[in-house]
């Protein structure tokens, strides 16, 4: 405990656009009445982590503590709090508060307040800038915080805060998670492994479509998929065209989407949650004919977040990781950029000796 | 009546890419036990019959008789008719025909039906090429009838039967159409300003957005548009940013759908029902920050064009029109090219002398 009852804390941060992370010690804020106290256990890294830490979105408030797919436990809360006790398991992801006065906040769609203070590189409500959790320790209003199902391995359940609620959250809002219905998934990583492996536990019949040929083994027999189709393939494209309820892109590589369109039965939809740099081209005929939709999502709500981890913990759904030192984060972040993971890097944060270098 | 019990028809087609239409004497098919025989009233004029008669998609079948917005009176239905008799005025639209077997079919969304057979320009089931109503009669099944209200005027209602379905059915399938609601209207034409009409009857509070600054006055005073924005004037729309649930886009040009999309309010909807030459460009980020969804519209199904058109009765909802007589239709295109119509042009079919050219 520091100075004024701020909590002192030991993370990794990145100083400039090299995105190089080393130690960094810092403090988190005064916990408040509905505050939480959360010691950090395990935190995914996923890749807008690497576009802020590189700031190749133009936005990086260095020092940059990246990180906002984390699971912990909570050591402390304030007197206010009634969700949470001392002792329980928690997660928390992309954003750590909301202005709570806006129709989105209103309507329980807070992850699209337009003063939504993300976890990491955010603005919190007082001008400050927030610090992911590549630390030991992080302060989260309770409206933040889901619980962590025990049945869940806090490791493995890290990426559902993140990658885990992006694809399920526009699955359920839009219906596209009932029993039957076929869903194609577009690119196997980390969001795609995840809506995988929420579909079949939706019931669903799942066709992932890939550039990798060599992810067919993966998908079929490891993840459970019921077909695979490679995207630059023409032949097998057509072949499959009408025949999908919705598509969850996690790619968006701008010059396919009028082939996956295609893979769409009438009315059917598109959720993009992939970002690439570049617009997607989008032919008006393509989506006038049949009636189609292309959605945006942003992540999920906190109701839909908690949700998914219910789910997931009934269903066993985690993710599929690869579980490292702090020390070896900046390996990390290369082997990110040539997509050498499957399907997540998790940080063992709390393993890790924080004030030391590789 | 001709030999066979077909029925002899008078028309204007266009006969090659010229577009230009004369005079045509063909054959409606034997009236079947589902039939319903139609003197044909009224019939409008659409950007889509002009591209057709150009051959500008390619995919015409001369003589190309034009022509998919009708009001008529039905003069005689076969005995296995339940929904009119002899002296309805009832309206035909886009389509005559689908395969009452596919999804679509059986959803009740038959406009997206992949074997929806067109009013004009399309394959009917025994192969043959369809003639639209710019002729005097037409023969079509009864389930792709519907009945126009007496209380509408029968020239100023054709349009409703394409550019007013088209418009109302994206509206109603979104709810698009609640009391309170703000919705955007890209472009002031044909589509656009049954889109402001239906928008007010429905209680919403309705922006134009147009890149013709004199369509100002037209839009607020004479069609009850709350407020008007210059799509080119980036302060305004700057102004205007979050402000509304939804947008008809009529214009769909490629250009301008970021400074739209950030007109929506977050998980606001764009429906694109306007079908430019180029590809719409969009950008991922304006889609995923907002849980913005881009839908495209095609006309809409016989359920919702007999709902609209009871609407439109109940609060006298018709089209603005210049009516004119057959014998004008090639004046009316090259006017139609270059936008010299407010709002729709009719040909007065049943006052036209059809054998005559100008």
């Amino acid at each position: 405990m520091e100075q004024g009852g701020k909590t002192a804390a030991r993370g990794w941060a990145a100083r400039d656009a090299s995105g190089l992370l080393s130690p960094y010690t810092f403090s988190r804020r005064v916990q408040g009445d509905g505050d939480v106290t959360i010691k950090v256990l395990f935190c995914g890294i996923c890749h807008t982590d690497l576009h802020v830490i590189k700031n190749e979105w133009g936005n990086a408030m260095y020092p940059v503590v990246p990180g906002h797919e984390v699971v912990g436990v909570d050591t402390d809360v304030g007197p206010g709090v009634t969700k949470f006790t001392a002792g329980d398991t928690v997660g928390v992801g992309y954003f750590v508060d909301s202005c709570s006065a806006c129709a989105s906040c209103g309507t329980g769609h807070e992850n699209y307040c337009p003063r939504l203070v993300l976890a990491s590189n955010g603005v919190d409500h007082d001008g400050a800038t927030t610090k992911g959790e590549f630390s030991d320790v992080v302060v989260v209003s309770q409206d933040y915080v889901v619980t962590v199902p025990e049945s869940l391995p806090p490791d493995g359940a890290a990426p559902l805060l993140c990658a885990g609620v992006t694809v399920y959250s526009p699955m359920v809002q839009y219906a596209l998670n009932e029993p039957g219905m076929h869903l194609g998934v577009v690119g196997l990583g980390g969001l795609g492994h995840m809506a995988v492996k929420f579909a079949k536990a939706f019931g669903m019949t799942v066709t992932v479509i890939s550039s990798s040929p060599g992810k067919r083994e993966e998908a079929l027999d490891r993840l459970g998929a019921d077909a695979f189709l490679i995207s630059h393939d023409a032949a097998q494209m057509k072949a499959a065209a009408g025949s999908m309820d919705g598509i969850i892109d996690t790619v968006s590589a701008g010059q396919q989407i009028v082939l996956l369109l295609e893979l769409l039965k009438p009315m059917g939809q598109m959720e993009v949650v992939g970002a690439p740099s570049k617009p997607l081209e989008l032919p008006v005929h393509a989506i006038i004919a049949g009636g189609k939709r292309v959605a945006g999502n942003g992540v999920g709500s906190i109701a839909d977040c908690q949700a998914m981890l219910y789910f997931a913990g009934e269903h066993g759904i985690a993710a599929d990781i690869e579980v490292v030192g702090m020390d070896y984060v900046n390996t990390v972040i290369e082997r990110l950029e040539r997509n050498d993971v499957r399907y997540r890097f998790i940080v063992d944060v709390a393993g890790s000796h924080l004030d030391a270098t590789a």
